[in-house]
């Protein structure tokens, strides 16, 4: 398979998919949830050669639990794709409707992007979720998966595809691509790529960002931060910060940072550290932090360069700050621009923060673990961008789309406009 | 000067600018229009020293004029500036206000992007324009315009530099690169430069989105089509062709290739290529068109790989197709996603044009030249995007901005909900 003619090919059928009704593109997702289901001896059968292979290759055991497909993420992939059935349709919506002058009338609407890379390491149930993603925003895409799961994937992946084309999709809108150089290949059709998405570590993501001139959604790493204030409601403080290093340590919008006002450090730290040290967390900080909690806790000492760290692991980086200012400043250079929160209960100070912290989330007195699309109520979550273009945070279906403007007239010409003629008089149309 | 030191401070100081009101932008904004109307003199000079080098180094009459700023392109920059003051400010809208739970509100704001790199060739007045368009949305920029001008670019540059500093906004917020080799050094800018506005040629965008990780708005080449379908008003579809094409040939709105029914073709062509050659328009032909011709039009006969060609000039390309499908195909192939044009009665006919060419503006009986962001109403144009993501099609003060989540909690972990001692309810509230 030549990926480069394949994705020119498929760029050239998306409008056919693009131009299918949202029943139609549901009919398939159901049709996908049923024969996932019918099929999943043959799934597992296909997971269970691939979760040896893994295993007699000595693969590490948190590897191959994200590897293994079984019976509880089967169901859990079946019923994310029925709550996708229910969401609206994210394409065919007016955005706008001018008539720019008598019988010119300027229409924006939401369509699809076009074809979409995306490229997973492991975790079989990120590519039937993507896929999924995909056909409900009617996007054409092209999945490559890590070779861990290559026989997982392709019986998932002929799966849904076979469905697809059973509920009368274009034949063109999937394709799977297997050998591990086309991901090279892959990178390099930025004629016919509109969109890649990766899923994976952070070196991963960050290998995609840096070796193509498509554009990237996602996030290469998640440095997120808690600034606690003089002013703060300190017993509240400690329970969210422990929310947000220990629900999920591995998440992208964890916390790994926490700077606290030189003000309250004396009484505050101390406290913090229990909490911490009771909850199996590992303390680094900076000189002050540790000659504060010397007789403590065990505090490994850090130099201001180890603050761009993400731990994704029980591990915490404490720092003193003067005031909400140097705060935001260590935030904007040190932080990834993903998610930060101050625990304060002075409006001002908020105000101040979230205007000038940099960040996708900016959060006031809660766990930084709420930046997620589900949380957020999209209803599913594409992904979470730190990039400030086209979307950024938790992306949900309209992360999918783009929009086109459509304008009917009636022999119009620029010239009698040009000239004078005729004069635009912009009056918005209802919709 | 270090371009990567300074955009990297730049980054910094963003939020600083952001965090500025919409009356001090605007206040300095009237202030950047009077110095300019009263420093003119200074700019004329340094402009006449720019056209004498030009002039001495036998640049093209058609360059000559681009580079020159006079007293007309004065007047017009100034009048820009004033009617970007009156328009509605981009920044700090409330786009989502959602409870996620009781007292955990989440809020979606638009922000600016933060900093831009903008390029340019040749014409001064860009300069003004654009560095307004970025004050007007609170966004750092970094400008770098042609060397030809290099000394009326100076002057402009310091005069709005001078008056952004004395209306109070952070003296960081505008930075000229003059040398050639620091575009290089912006190119790779992409840790801190959130994005890039080339204007100039073709080659010279194309040049620079092939050399950089930032992403890049704007367009490469505006290769449109007009389709004339067998059921059309072939009358006033004559005008609107003739329009398309001469009324500004050098615009990337600009019709190059026009496809005819081959239904039609007999009767219909030869009137298309008189009102072309009273017009000055040189035709250019498949075989078949050629034949039709012979006897009436000089046509100079073309292959099918021609046809991704964007003249800029007064040159069209002709050819017949069997129906829309074909024609659909025909641009989806070989445009360039810009603007394309169907002229048919059939609503069937159109719709299908419309719903399956795959370009930022699909047009139905009018001219391909009202794709631009005046025509459209959006007070300003930033540029015209063929890209998908972001912003597609003339792109007005909103492609400048992006968003942020600000979302204020009272103490809320997500352990809480993880656990399902709390659920979300997810409200949203009006704004």
């Amino acid at each position: 398979m030549n990926i480069q003619i394949e994705a020119h090919n498929m760029k050239l059928a998306a409008p056919k998919l693009a131009a299918t009704s949202a029943d139609d593109r549901n009919k398939a997702l159901l049709m996908i949830a049923d024969a996932l289901s019918k099929n999943k001896e043959e799934i597992f059968a296909a997971n269970n050669e691939d979760m040896e292979a893994a295993t007699s290759e000595g693969l590490a055991q948190s590897i191959l639990k994200r590897l293994k497909f079984n019976d509880q993420k089967l169901s859990d992939a079946i019923a994310g794709i029925r709550q996708l059935v229910e969401l609206p349709d994210p394409t065919g919506k007016v955005l706008l409707k001018r008539e720019l002058d008598e019988g010119l009338v300027l229409t924006r609407v939401s369509v699809p992007i076009g074809v979409i890379g995306v490229i997973f390491e492991a975790r079989p149930d990120a590519l039937v979720q993507i896929a999924s993603l995909c056909i409900k925003s009617g996007n054409c895409a092209i999945l490559k998966g890590g070779k861990e799961t290559a026989r997982t994937n392709k019986v998932l992946f002929n799966i849904i595809k076979e469905s697809v084309i059973e509920a009368g999709l274009p034949k063109e809108c999937l394709l799977q691509a297997e050998l591990h150089n086309e991901i090279d290949e892959l990178l390099a059709c930025d004629q016919d790529v509109d969109l890649l998405i990766p899923r994976g570590s952070n070196k991963f993501v960050r290998h995609i960002m840096d070796n193509t001139k498509i554009p990237v959604m996602g996030h290469s790493s998640g440095i997120c931060h808690i600034y606690v204030d003089d002013k703060a409601d300190l017993e509240a403080a400690i329970p969210v910060i422990i929310d947000a290093k220990i629900q999920y340590p591995a998440a992208c919008n964890a916390v790994e940072t926490i700077l606290v006002n030189r003000k309250i450090a004396g009484g505050f730290l101390p406290k913090l550290a229990k909490a911490f040290t009771d909850n199996s967390v590992k303390i680094r900080g900076t000189g002050e932090v540790c000659d504060i909690l010397s007789n403590i806790a065990d505090v490994e000492i850090m130099g201001e360069d180890d603050f761009a760290t993400e731990y994704n692991d029980l591990i915490v980086s404490i720092k003193l700050v003067d005031n909400v200012q140097e705060a935001a400043d260590h935030i904007n250079r040190f932080g990834s621009h993903h998610t930060d929160c101050i625990f304060t209960t002075e409006d001002k100070v908020s105000d101040y923060f979230m205007q000038m912290v940099d960040s996708a989330g900016v959060y006031c007195n809660c766990s930084t673990r709420f930046a997620d699309g589900y949380r957020y109520g999209f209803g599913a979550e594409v992904g979470i961008s730190t990039g400030k273009l086209h979307a950024r945070g938790p992306v949900g279906l309209e992360g999918l789309v783009t929009y086109k403007y459509k304008l009917i007239g009636n022999g119009h010409t620029v010239g009698d406009y040009a000239s004078g003629r005729k004069s635009f008089h912009h009056k918005d149309i209802d919709f």
